[in-house]
């Protein structure tokens, strides 16, 4: 499923539950039929398959999927077969009740909101109160150091332009707010927060795009000299979501085959939520930066 | 249309829109066939006679009704007539656009954002993007006084748990925050913030009441002693919109009627609103308030 390929001519969606029931059917579970069915379909034929399997057999298919699969390629089928909208509420609630919260965790929170359409953040955030009873800016408040809350709180509540609209004027002045908030070494300046926050993606591009044409460095290589660890590390993920969420992404796939072990959840995450969007992408960067 | 009052039989959309399309013939504009078709559909069968509307004559209902009506009633007809979070963009904007911009206009956001629900908050940001191509968080930021802004950003994003679910120790935790940002007159702390744009309604009601319980006053009356003119208005609505939004609403009726003239937009944007839910406890207000 690294990158969704869906056949020409798709069948209904009864006959896919049809395959799904009978992989799940007798000793052991037929894994490739599984991935046959379930990892060549959309969100949408997806939706269909769930609401079809619940109608004919009376049963979840989430819940057979728990029961039939297991470890991480069990997750990753699962976490596939989720509506996006509550994968991503499930994601960022396991990151934030994880008992680790490093920069690995909290990166996750802002993958969902700056990686994303508006829309999809919107959606997330309504899931998240539906399975988890409280608020996603709560469980942020209650969860994650202090530090870093104010500005993961701004950015999972923002719900930002969509379209292609940038004030070179405004990109000049903001720029300077940054810097000025560098300077100060307060990253979690109200208007640090308010800009990363509100702006759209191609405003924020055209903002960083003078700072660096204005103050030499780029804001990142600023940030990272206040040096105030976990807040320095979100906001790199913050600018790297934004500018180019593919470079984020082949770093999250980078970083978690290094050294011993494989990181699977990391690269189940960047693999799963981003084979409909942009997984072609992250290949090339992968490649640029790898070469290989 | 002060109160809704739906017929038990409700005729089809297409009935209705010939009955509009009839008191729109000739000269003048039949204002009393107007009422009985619009005013007495809820905001589902109003959507259903536009979109039939559009489909019968090819004509948009709210254009026919600008140029048919005129004066407060006809602002009042057409508010009514549009989709409720449209309606309340509209007058988010209308308040942002304004001249002059003092707790009159402002605490129109207050409303949307307190008195409301989530998802209808949630709503209203997205009608506001798709209508004025910018977000409604950018256009707080550059048209409201500095005092006020990051308290009505905060309010704007929030999207908070819709059921009652109350944490007595929260409660008391967050009432000594507010009063600890109180003593130092710092009232939009980003607790204050935090806490007024993210508790969900039960919540914050309770941390209101254990604020009077352990400090003596309530928690408008010690806001009100910081001297903060705007903010403290604006933190008044927002007390108000959300311990009783019916009690703020007969006050928004009351303070339109007195005095010389009458404030149309207020009166008339407290009727329009309110009139699907809450109009019959705004009376009962209004009449304990004034006993008439």
């Amino acid at each position: 499923m690294a990158t969704l390929r869906v056949p020409d001519v798709v069948p209904p969606p009864s006959e896919d539950c049809e395959r799904l029931k009978t992989a799940f059917k007798g000793w052991g579970t037929d894994e490739k039929a599984i991935i046959l069915v379930l990892g060549r379909r959309n969100a949408d034929q997806r939706k269909k398959i769930r609401e079809t399997y619940q109608q004919l057999y009376n049963e979840s298919l989430i819940d057979q999927l728990y029961s039939e699969l297991s470890g991480d390629f069990g997750k990753a089928v699962i976490f596939w077969t989720y509506d996006p909208p509550e994968r991503d509420a499930r994601l960022a609630n396991e990151a934030l009740k994880s008992r680790k919260k490093s920069i690995t965790q909290l990166q996750v929170i802002v993958e969902i909101a700056c990686a994303n359409s508006p829309h999809h953040l919107m959606a997330v955030r309504q899931a998240y109160i539906s399975l988890f009873d409280c608020s996603l800016e709560e469980d942020i408040a209650t969860n994650v150091p202090l530090q870093v809350r104010k500005v993961l709180v701004g950015l999972v509540s923002s719900y930002r332009y969509d379209r292609e609209l940038v004030d070179l004027n405004i990109a000049n002045v903001e720029a300077a707010k940054l810097h000025d908030a560098i300077k100060k070494k307060h990253l979690d300046h109200d208007e640090v927060v308010w800009i990363l926050s509100t702006r759209n993606a191609f405003q924020l591009k055209a903002t960083f795009a003078c700072y660096q044409q204005d103050y030499g460095n780029t804001l990142y290589q600023d940030i990272k000299s206040c040096g105030n660890g976990i807040l320095e590390s979100l906001l790199r993920v913050v600018i790297w979501c934004i500018e180019s969420p593919e470079k984020h992404f082949a770093e999250v796939i980078r970083a978690s085959i290094v050294g011993l072990g494989t990181d699977e959840d990391s690269l189940t995450r960047a693999i799963v939520t981003r084979a409909e969007t942009d997984m072609m992408k992250i290949r090339g960067e992968y490649f640029n930066a790898n070469k290989k």
